[in-house]
């Protein structure tokens, strides 16, 4: 068996999350490199790992032969130069959501990929839980007939400190981004969007220029409807479930609890609060993903989620943000009209 | 349309429960008497729901011709005088369980009725309850095949009164009977019990003679098995289930909850506690149980539970009381040869 | 005691649903009129609820000195008339909803009752569900503190006929009202409605000039959010849930079950579909609702679901049809000034 | 860090589960040999998972000095023998359950285990299923108070084969001795059983002189009582549940789903049946296991699960077949009185 030999670029949580994944679960794939731009999470990784080579600068990884994909879990504003540099180097690449927050930045790395012929992943990793995905199949082998109506519940147990609001490019680019992947994932491409949000949960939030709490509404270029809602606090948990309403029936993708045990007394029952952290609640997704990508690589065909698929959604948030500004709905082929 | 025109004897809880059933929700019959020895809850009851007649003897009431039918909700131990007397007036009979707790009385009951050839349905109220009777009309439908372990869980939310408690006939004879009857209901005649039991909820139940949780293994005739689990207290109310494991598949009967509001929080997510009383729990059976009843007297015909569905339950108290005495399981027929 | 002489005005479908809960759950109610424009239903009413009076003229009933409150349940472009009628003759008022679809003659309505003084009662039966209620009552209870987001599910099981849509001002006027009640119910006034839609069901829906699918996103005037969804089918039944997301948790009011019942084989659990009558799903809400009214009348007290309540839905639908069509988000002071 | 070196003697399905736990989730354990009499299997392990030694007896891992722990997963009669090997080489033990079927091989394994001063722990993994831990957990906090009943469900999807049952020691000693152990877990030692069963899946397993449908009944030292269900076949999975009833309340461990996603159409809600391989349903639990047993060897302290704790549910298995065959209740220390 020829494993995959793969670099990590980015040893912050997400980073680690992916490298240590790599290293117990994927069993195709071998570390050889992991790189930070601060040597200490590059050098402790590494050696954790049992990981050969640590580096703070990331073209090493690229400049090693032996290399044949690299993960890029840096912060969103270098992404678009280190795809690029990637795409060069002929490496394949698997890239953290969102690919950029600048678009014409997008364009150009889909574009540099596409002329060096190496395979993009990019990390929606939501489309890899076992229960958003069974219900995908269900959607897709036509239990329910034609689908009408979607709905999308996405809330955060707490909000992210305000420093990183600030850099986040916003709410629908931050964290909308991954419902509107999964909006298109389930029923195809959106025609137009209607977002409404206002400042809940957190007044710094409101003077960071975002909101936390949100409402977008959907139009399907197949008719369909759909809605997100938002909010950055949700005390019980991440709280994430999707329901489909179709001709024959409905769809209901419920939380997984952390565990199944209930308790009885006079107060009436009671289980387990949701999953608070995001890499608890989508453990099981976070390591079908690296699979995915590292079977791609191997098999050397399309990933499950393209550049294309990474570009889109921020298109989508861009649109949501109009939406929001302009106090109207908002198609997406205003943002980019290769995509009416 | 002619009404069932009927007669109440005994109005103390139950039998004022039947009554404001007959009269709201049974239009097909007609309240003619109220009887009970005590003479403010006979005229109170009367007046309350607009019936003609009450009196302290309910010798009146089977002394009047226009009453067809008689439901007897009077202590235990009256019951089986009066079942004979309402046969010997030629009166239909619903009596509450037990028939009695003597098997001799229960016996020349059972014969006077069947001499005068009159009706009788004993009141095993849990076989109208719409969730065990779904539970069985898909057992008896073969949805899980032929049925092989049936797990029944009977708790009541808070004991009886000891004064109660010492005239009940025991745990078997008072509590777990409703059980009998249930797995009868739906397994069919059992052939041999096994009880271990204890007092663990309040000693003053065991200086009263009995014990307060219980469990109660089945042998059916057909070869299936079967345990029932009885305590005097649950905090979390009156929680009662239903479980059969079958060749295909299983059913679960659970317990309706009063309302299916939720909460969540930091704690987790709490429902509501089990309906506390067992009149509302099964509110709804008990107004079928009464429509049924008027219907078989109107039409003639056989009531749903008979008065060998009356006498077996008893028996298989006895068999329950003697196995936890006598430390071993005892089979039906040592209690009752004509069940062998 | 002295009962609330009541008389009937409409005996279709839901006039008669009413008719039988005040004869049998409210004995604080003496039915005396049952009226309706065609013979048969007034008198087959009356003969079965054993009502004296029946007419097919409701004159006849506000005539009656010994009616005290009317119920008005006759097609809904009858009820401004009628209201200002009875008003007129000093009668209590229960009016179905819509008060009207016409806005002019709610208001001419309201103030006949004002200038009359009598008591008016609109029916939003879904106030007085007690899974709903819980959740109004733990939600002002503070249990999840100040509320941000309200999700509110309302499928039908089956569109209604043809020529009833037709005639029924649209899905915002007819299905859509009564989850904007609820949303004033739980979280107050609302400023600004959103809504889209489209014909996804049956393109005969689309004909009659309306959409069987929407969505409409509100803007509550404390600042809250909220999103109804709306569907005229679904295929396992009337699926009717409400969330709400605040500070400190969150609430969810899910579907009551016919039975608890559930069936598991190699395929998985299986459990009832819902409701599939709105009859059977609001039984309890009918029946409470009634009460609530005749309660009212009895002690001479402002009803629990006032003129005003009946209004302002009307405006919100008015508004939502104006915002799908023209596009965009419109405040509900456009519609109506007043409610600024 | 030192990492805890071991050698896996049985490289049969459990041995390669424990093998590839070892090597993926517990870095603090080394894997340095497996052992297998039959070569195919070690090599291949060895091989997959990177392992330096391979050998077909066992001996040669005891003899090397490298070794501190040994994992036995051979079959059952080989395990007396090898524990009292690895004893006296001064290994530390883990070995699957049950220790023996003969209760003379236990004593004497224990003896040299304690003679050696080595630790074993013994293979119920059920103790470190989250669900049951929690349940156990909450338990032990006191939150149900004093615990009154305890109920087990514990259905296999479908029986092992004949040739297996024959040499299984029976369904008491195969498959209630989870149970057994589960129940001392939770309530503490058990001072008599009863149990009945019968043939109802399949009569090759009555042939082979099995029963595969049983009921087990506990009394334990504290008073409380419990009662085991068990059965070798249950379509819908692998059914595993446990309940207790206490003085403040109610624990439910329900059966976690392998995706908690719901379909709904006109026959009702639809969820996944349970997971049918042992192995998916108890996956984080062996992990746990490992992680104990490696951790209290590190620690070199008392295994979670010990010696005696191996040994005492052999003695409850013998005394149900006793009680099974000789048709009454049977005290443990009937079969070894110094459990009396």
């Amino acid at each position: 068996m020829n494993k995959v030999r793969v670099g990590i670029i980015g040893a912050g949580r997400i980073g680690r999350l992916h490298a240590e994944n790599l290293a117990h679960y994927v069993p195709e794939a071998e570390l050889l490199w992991v790189a930070d731009v601060v040597e200490e999470p590059a050098r402790a990784t590494a050696e954790r790992l049992g990981i050969t080579h640590w580096t703070t600068d990331y073209r090493e990884v690229l400049a090693d032969p032996k290399v044949e994909a690299v993960l890029i879990c840096t912060s969103t504003d270098t992404h678009a130069e280190i795809i690029q540099a990637a795409a060069a180097a002929q490496k394949h690449i698997f890239c953290e959501k969102p690919l950029a927050l600048d678009l014409y930045e997008i364009e150009k790395s889909l574009r540099a990929v596409k002329r060096a012929g190496v395979l993009l992943q990019v990390g929606f990793h939501r489309r890899f839980d076992p229960h958003f995905r069974r219900l995908q199949e269900l959607l897709e082998a036509g239990e329910i007939g034609k689908p009408w109506l979607l709905k999308i519940t996405s809330y955060d147990p707490a909000p992210p400190p305000i420093s990183y609001v600030k850099v986040s490019g916003g709410i629908f680019l931050d964290m909308t981004i991954h419902d509107f992947d999964m909006a298109r994932f389930l029923l195809g491409d959106v025609e137009e969007v209607y977002a409404t949000g206002d400042v809940l949960v957190d007044p710094e939030i409101g003077k960071a220029g975002d909101v936390d709490t949100a409402i977008v509404t959907l139009k399907f270029k197949s008719g369909a409807l759909g809605v997100i809602t938002n909010c950055r606090k949700a005390t019980y948990g991440h709280d994430q479930r999707i329901e489909v309403l179709g001709e024959k029936g409905g769809l209901f993708a419920e939380n997984p609890l952390p565990h199944v045990t209930r308790m009885a007394n006079e107060s009436g029952y009671r289980t387990s609060p949701l999953h608070y952290f995001f890499v608890e609640r989508y453990r099981e997704a976070y390591i079908a993903e690296m699979k995915a990508f590292v079977e791609a690589v191997r098999e050397e065909r399309e990933p499950p989620v393209t550049g294309l698929d990474g570009k889109i959604p921020v298109v989508m948030g861009y649109a949501a943000k109009r939406s929001l500004t302009e106090h109207r709905p908002v198609r997406i082929s205003e943002i980019d009209p290769s995509l009416g």
